[in-house]
């Protein structure tokens, strides 16, 4: 029977040329995670339900991958509950095992299983597919890859400010000039929602405070409002968002504002130490953002995120935070955390769209050996493994059709070199090379082939 | 709710240290790849689920993993199905995705879904993560990793003679001497069966051949003839059996034995051609074998496997073959294929148990900056920076613990540097580098670090 070919919504093929460019930046945030020595470790793509569920909140369950027991296990189907619209627990009865729906859980998992293995503070990337069966749109996908990096164990000022450093260094890297990285403190958020006298409406406050650019100043206080908070909140509140000056200027504005509250207090003198780690790095756009209230849910110290030039209309390409205690949802108390996660999809884009990706990248075959029958070919092929060895990426044509579809070929592959092996040359014992931009050739010996193109 | 952490059977968490490993192996298949002008594709984890069933026989479709619908959509349980115990069905009611099998199939869904923006030959490797739920056992798990080289489009035998260097060059990368690449062609089989007078019965033929190793000559023929094959069958069979001498010795012995079966002369013409681009390679450990008949079911033309040294206990670590046509499944047609791929965790453990991993694979910290207080640190912070710059890969102690503790920290991450920077250093202007195997400390300025360490 024969099938349209297609894949299901929201997965991608990646051609070769994707593949090239997700491989570049996966590639540089893979050395720089293994420059401030995280180490890489991998989880299963599956990990029982029972590890992944209730861990995300009512959305993670809802857009959980869940995999389909095998064989003779699909009979224990509980079918009460599936006439009782308990889809749940129907979902129970025939799976056992989801897909990773993140990194940070599966981590968790790992550290409190592989505990007497480590060394803390441990340090690890991971680098690996997830799954999330969420509404796919540009740059969000039911399958992609996250790059995280995070510490467990004892933690200070340093590992934050390293976070920082990375960032920086990541984007640097990649040419990527223009981001800023946006910083907050969940304690400077508390001590403020207690400066408003609404210290349990933090959730409430830092939503509203998250719309500041988008409705404005007046727009923060309707919302407010409507969630109770009192008139004099917002003459304590403006001067707030009003923040002006760098980032040290801003704390001591902060500081004395919010001088009663001790919350708020230690958020403050905390980020001065990370900035204290920071400064004579001289890291570029570093900005103190009130409005950050991200991951509020896990988040209890330190917040970033990343967001990308002023130029391109995305979302944040980086975020993370500090987070306490995480692994004792699998048994392993007193752990402290700290992660940073780049987004592969959207910095892709975001490269794309700036044009940073080298032109080198879709180049991916160097020569292309033409074939002038078997016997001309095979007299090549000691020569073509040693320009392979020498690093070359080689692709003999593999028969002997016309040449104008040969060399058609060798446009296509985008080869910039190639080779022809004839009467002629065999007579003359070199081999013809093509230059694919300028058309020039010329005969030069096979053995000095490698040396001949290194110098161009 | 505290869980004692788990993973589902058949599946690995891979520490550092396996990441180490199966990185090493797989970024040496990579780069050998690139060599011989594979370009890298990638497909999703899930395929539709009819892209895939009936592609792998009834085993194939028992052992996939099936990805429940998501939401509400699991409403729609062919209750009737269950109840008729009609499994597959039912299945099929409440799923339309399963996880990768293979990469086979996947990539030729994809040639028929991109053949306009491919040039052909064309060359792919991949190497993905599939999923079978399979029993597991030493070096098979429901999870693992293949590393496929395909071409699809015009072939010839230098394509061939190239997968056989291939895998020549990636055992010689890896340091493993002593595997046999096992050679056969299916015409050849084909041949041979219509000499035994039943040529209908190539798979019973293939099927007993394949235990000759196990059972000897005898237990072959006993089982033959248990399949129906007449007495006189055997006398012409022993001497096939029997061929000795050079891989053209015994195909210039088995031309002379089946001179009146085109099929087979087919093959074993082809298989000289081959031979003529790899002889002058010197390829090391390349065998005939009669006895090869994987994959017959989709395999057309030359069959090969890999074996690993004799000293290893363990099946093959490498395969491939020739095969036609495999993209007409999905619309496209006149295509023909070629493919070879390694066993990844296999070929991990034979390098294990050879010892032939590199040392400094575990090794993946070059220093660890001891932590003497806050402002010692942050003053370390510009120079740690440039010791990243330059490459090295460096941990900062987070907080100024006991100097043991930290000591045993650098030891347990087996890094072989640890620099100090305390009152002492600063006041001349130095750091200390210790020298985590023999002890030794010295003063040394921060700048001079990384030559010092590059000269060791």
């Amino acid at each position: 029977m024969v099938q349209k070919p297609s894949i299901p919504k929201g997965t991608r093929d990646f051609l070769p040329a994707d593949v090239a460019r997700q491989s570049y930046v996966s590639e540089i945030i893979k050395a720089q995670f293994e420059r401030y020595g995280f180490l890489p470790i991998q989880t299963p793509s599956m990990e029982k339900t029972s590890t992944l569920q209730g861990k995300y909140g009512e959305e993670g369950d809802r857009l959980m991958f869940h995999i389909l027991n095998s064989g003779e296990k699909i009979k224990k189907a509980d079918l009460d509950a599936f006439e009782d619209n308990k889809l749940g627990r129907f979902t129970q009865s025939i799976s056992e095992k989801a897909l990773r729906y993140d990194l940070t859980v599966p981590f968790a998992r790992f550290v409190a299983q592989h505990q007497n293995e480590l060394a803390f503070p441990f340090k690890r990337y991971q680098i690996q597919t997830v799954w999330r069966a969420d509404r796919p749109q540009r740059g969000r996908f039911q399958e992609f890859t996250q790059c995280d990096a995070d510490v467990v164990g004892p933690i200070g000022p340093v590992f934050e400010a390293e976070c920082i450093q990375l960032f920086d260094d990541v984007f640097n890297d990649l040419s990527l000039t223009g981001c800023t990285i946006r910083i907050n403190h969940r304690e400077i958020l508390a001590g403020i929602a207690a400066y408003l006298d609404a210290p349990d409406q933090i959730v409430d406050f830092t939503i509203a405070l998250d719309k500041l650019d988008k409705i404005g100043v007046e727009g923060v206080f309707d919302e407010l409002r409507q969630k109770g908070f009192e008139e004099d909140s917002f003459s304590k509140l403006g001067p707030l968002l009003e923040l002006s000056g760098t980032f040290l200027e801003q704390l001591d504005a902060l500081e004395q504002m919010l001088t009663a509250h001790p919350d708020a207090l230690a958020g403050i003198a905390h980020l001065r130490k990370v900035l204290a780690f920071v400064s004579p790095l001289q890291v570029s756009h570093l900005a103190f953002d009130l409005t950050l209230a991200r991951g509020l849910n896990y988040y209890t110290g330190v917040i970033f995120e990343v967001a990308p030039p002023k130029s391109v209309v995305m979302g944040s390409i980086g975020a993370g935070g500090r987070y306490d205690n995480l692994t004792a949802l699998f048994g392993l108390n007193g752990m402290n955390g700290l992660g940073i996660s780049f987004g592969l999809d959207r910095l892709c884009l975001v490269l794309d769209e700036l044009r940073l990706f080298p032109k080198r990248l879709t180049q991916a075959i160097d020569v292309v050996v033409l074939h002038f029958g078997d016997d001309y070919m095979s007299e090549m092929m000691p020569y073509v493994s040693s320009w392979r060895a020498a690093g070359l990426r080689v692709v003999c044509y593999p028969t002997d059709q016309k040449l104008k579809k040969q060399l058609n070929y060798a446009n296509q592959v985008d080869a910039p070199w190639v080779v022809f092996f004839g009467e002629e040359e065999k007579e003359k014992g070199v081999v013809s090379l093509k230059n694919m931009m300028t058309g020039e050739d010329q005969f030069i010996k096979p053995e000095a082939l490698v040396v001949r193109l290194q110098s161009t």
